[in-house]
């Protein structure tokens, strides 16, 4: 592994949990957890056999790195109100779509994991591609090797290329999800159990591995056939945004098939 | 495994070439494959060690089954040519979304297996779930013993249902798609391998298996948070489909999760 590190959470939610437990596992001391919530500050700490405060006044000072596991819109705050100080550490946020700017004019850097967490799911970071990138060339090595002690796959990035990937995140993670769940909905309606379609969406995320997902691409909007998306649509006529979205995909699909 | 059954399909695509297989496999008697094209007809019969033609007039008579496996356009006008001198035999069709009453009225039934198929990746029967009815009990008892053979997931479901079955299909597995073929588009234009994306595609589809969509759904979107919604619509001010998406996209995951 790489050199240890003495490490500070801040924030205690499914990411820093994920990161923490990894970090932890790999040898990295984790020192303390700092949430808003004492009940998740708590609860991470237990986990993590480190101290916890809800206190941002009473967060420690001696540890190398700071990790910013937060929301976007608290980062630049949380940043400033730890600033004095911590002047020596490192400071580093886990966030895609945010600049590293936001931590401050100091060694900042950031390291984000692309993946989905949830509390209920244990996820093997090994498999989960890490981005890093830091204001100093010492640091970006240091997150490099640091990221390298828990995941195989590490890469350098700049802030406006990780800002374009969150947002193919988006699309490939957060919209696909939204498509399972008016799946889901439809399905429910007409009381079919919705596990029917696991067998289709696993293997519609696992064509991926051989086709791209151009190539991959199926359904009558391929062809735009208007005879089934006509009828298509017509069924979906109580349901203004699951119409919505049918129109605007099949068009898509379509454009993009030619 | 049930009767064994005298099969013609009607069709060399995707779809007859996967079903053709695991019927013959399942020990079931494949004549002969008709296809409009001599080299597709051709193909699967070399597979399926059958006969072949394409040609309407010398597709045989003594089958217990035809599977039609073709285009929803064209099922009514095919099954009409084949209709005189078969009166006996059991037509099929495997469409997800067309009445079977497009085969005639006569002994008529479906069985549709909901799976995306492509010519390069064999996919096990075994998991995937079919549907079938028919307009005789007989009949759907025997397209359920049939389907029972190859699958071990067999639902009997009439036509109505089976369309909003399909329609679910189109947004769990196209439209899903077209949002990894965004992402995709989105990655290439900034030099990141959509490779790195193949984790956190599949741990989405994977959480299903835990949560349902509703509880698996994270992002922006989901507090529709507008200060990362507005940014993130300015990163795709040059592409407006992209844009259509991740509005009506995020529109709905904010209204799911109220």
């Amino acid at each position: 592994m790489s050199e240890r590190m003495r490490i500070v959470f801040i924030g205690a939610g499914n990411l820093a949990t994920n990161l923490g437990t990894a970090l932890k596992d790999a040898g990295h001391e984790i020192l303390q957890v700092y949430s808003r919530t004492e009940k998740s500050a708590s609860a991470l700490s237990g986990h993590l056999q480190c101290g916890y405060t809800a206190d941002i006044d009473k967060v420690v000072y001696d540890a190398d790195i700071y990790i910013f596991s937060v929301k976007d819109s608290v980062l630049g705050q949380l940043a400033a109100a730890l600033e004095k100080g911590r002047e020596k550490a490192l400071f580093v946020h886990t966030a895609g779509s945010m600049d590293m700017d936001v931590l401050g004019d100091r060694r900042r850097g950031v390291l984000y994991p692309m993946q989905t967490f949830s509390k209920l799911r244990p996820v093997s970071f090994k498999t989960i591609p890490c981005f890093v990138e830091a204001s100093e060339k010492t640091d970006s090595d240091l997150l490099k090797s640091m990221a390298g002690d828990i995941s195989d796959s590490v890469y350098e990035l700049g802030g406006e290329d990780r800002k374009y990937l969150h947002l193919a995140a988006v699309f490939c993670c957060n919209f696909t999800n939204h498509c399972y769940a008016i799946g889901s909905d439809i399905l429910e309606r007409h009381g079919i159990p919705f596990r029917v379609m696991l067998p289709l969406i696993e293997e519609t995320a696992a064509k991926l591995r051989s086709l791209s997902p151009r190539e991959a691409q199926t359904g009558p909007a391929v062809r735009y056939d208007r005879n089934v998306i006509d009828k298509q649509m017509g069924l979906l006529s109580a349901y203004p945004h699951f119409q919505d979205v049918y129109d605007i995909m099949s068009r898509g699909i379509h454009e993009m098939s030619l």
